[in-house]
């Protein structure tokens, strides 16, 4: 479990894109995220059992967590009433096609947990339908309502496998209710009063506007606050650079976010004085395809300690990119991981020592 | 200079596909090769220079090889009498239109030389024609005997180059001749009897079938064995397994070879025992992405000590390669280059010891 502030890299396919795990252990890494959808279907979740697990087929000593599956499942297509062109839902589970060969698959609850007990995570997610964004507050009542029996059907799928299988894999329940104030407290209350080991808000990252992402977040945060157990918190899918104080303020423990990786795959990093602007999309990244850095023989981050920054200049990852060669991708990932990881450090000390408001204000410019 | 038998990676755009410097210290690379015309177009020779010189672009503090720029420039497009349809030669130099751009460029003995000492390798290599396969006679004599004076206008100009900027970069001069023997022995003797550092043979590997390559070699290595001043000799863009012994054990010091990084992308991996055939094009090579492969909890090689091998078993690789992740590029590659580089280690030691015979039969099944 995680307790303190951690961001989490993700390795959709048991690998963070191009890095070993001395790559991760490097740059600071606990823990990473792992696809269940991807990895159900291919290598196959018992191909990976047969290895012992995720961990040994992996190599990686560190953390790893599994989502359910739910988020792939349901994005896979689906209208604005959450009625799915390639998935069909019931009270049982959910009906979907492979976006490998178009084959069809069925998940329940009860199939989620025992895909993710076979890859044997450390942390594992309850099985949850992500409602898509916009959707009706009648939608999204019937299938928070949903969502929190297929809660209770994973947790007792969950402790019946650790109890026959003797081992100690945490679960996560996930707090749903769309962009609707007294749905996520609904949500909030019914998944903080089971036994669940940790908690996760999903349903976010969906496709709405930022400030509605935060919204949601903000409905849910008292309830967490409040959690009797202290549990950790993992907040799905959201990890830009403002989030990482946003959140991690308020007692959000964990968050994934593939941005970092992706945005290094196309070029782009992150640095403290990149981009000068307002907008926090693009505030803290800089592309290093601009012209401006043909000849720089700077690092990408004149102040970070990671092996790219130590290393290399800009010209030469300039010249990587413009090339497509494939060590551009493998060191500008490195870097965006170790200034997300990084950060989070910052924060987590701040939060300790009391600094975290000035450490916040001086990143964002506002409380 | 390369003295003992050396297999040089290709990196032909300033990085060997997918790995650090550290990487190839891992694997025991001592040297790798760069492409001048690649790097003359992008970023430009005069970049690499500002920072000075390829060494410290790339940070390899091993040793460093380019090429003239002359296979790219001609292998661009021509007719079977050696006539370019994007290439025109005259007695002056080569102009030819860039991949990238569509752009015209002139070549010259002297501007290739120039460039190569903006790069800065430790050794570099005159201007030649690169006579195409096949060509009439007519014309590999008329392209012999100007690649001659084509070399020694090199010659002039690097040693012009080595005064002026007080540094002392190796020169190789080559033996063109095309697949006549009578031109082979005009161009050994022509090139040997000049002042070069090293001697390079060129002109094969164009397209010919395997034998007429082996032939072209052969006619040749009686005059580099004669070499009174005993210089390095590099054959130029060969290298499967075959090759390393039929030619280290006759006097050739070192070959370049895009195969066993350009396999390894395509999940190509070399192994001793692998693909059991007489074949020398399939010998040694099997396909991680063979169905037999998919639960394999072997390492690629059982008896390689590559980071690969010693870390991760076929199983994960075949995973890494159907999802096509970056890092099954990067752990293919170390391995393929680890078989290659070990194997010629293999051989020099055999070479010093008198096992050499011995050692090529347990290989080749043949002397």
């Amino acid at each position: 479990m995680l307790k303190e502030p951690t961001f989490v890299p993700v390795g959709t396919q048991a690998t963070v894109k191009s890095l070993t795990p001395e790559d991760l252990e490097s740059i600071g890494c606990e823990i990473f995220f792992c696809n269940t959808y991807h990895l159900y279907l291919r290598p196959g979740d018992k191909a990976i059992k047969k290895f012992g697990g995720l961990h040994e087929f992996t190599r990686w000593k560190g953390q790893l967590i599994t989502d359910s599956g739910g988020f792939q499942v349901f994005s896979l297509g689906r209208d604005k009433n959450g009625a799915g062109k390639l998935t069909r839902i019931t009270e049982e589970g959910v009906e979907f096609k492979s976006h490998l060969d178009g084959a069809t698959h069925f998940f329940t609850p009860e199939k989620s947990i025992q895909i993710q007990h076979n890859l044997a995570a450390d942390n594992i997610i309850a099985f949850d339908e992500c409602t898509p964004y916009p959707a009706t507050k009648k939608y999204a009542l019937a299938a928070l309502n949903r969502t929190h029996r297929w809660a209770l059907r994973s947790l007792t799928e969950h402790k019946r496998l650790n109890k026959k299988l003797e081992q100690d894999i945490k679960l996560y329940g996930v707090i749903q209710g769309s962009y609707f104030k007294d749905l996520r407290a609904q949500s909030a209350e019914f998944i903080l009063s089971q036994d669940f080991d940790g908690i996760a808000i999903g349903g976010v990252s969906v496709g709405e506007p930022k400030d509605k992402m935060r919204q949601a977040v903000e409905y849910v945060i008292p309830y967490i606050q409040k959690d009797s157990k202290k549990r950790p918190v993992h907040l799905l899918g959201v990890g830009e650079v403002d989030d990482l104080f946003d959140f991690f303020g308020q007692g959000i423990t964990s968050m994934d976010c593939t941005l970092p990786t992706r945005m290094a795959r196309g070029g782009q990093f992150l640095n403290r004085t990149g981009n000068q602007t307002h907008d926090m999309r693009s505030k803290f990244k800089s592309q290093i395809m601009w012209a401006r850095f043909k000849e720089d023989q700077q690092p990408l981050d004149p102040h970070c300690q990671c092996y790219t920054c130590k290393n290399y200049d800009r010209a030469y990852l300039h010249h990587l990119f413009k090339a497509q060669e494939l060590l551009g991708y493998r060191l500008m990932t490195i870097h965006n991981l170790h200034f997300m990881i990084h950060t989070t450090f910052d924060i987590r000390k701040a939060l300790k020592d009391g600094s975290f408001e000035s450490l916040k204000y001086s990143w964002l410019g506002r409380k």
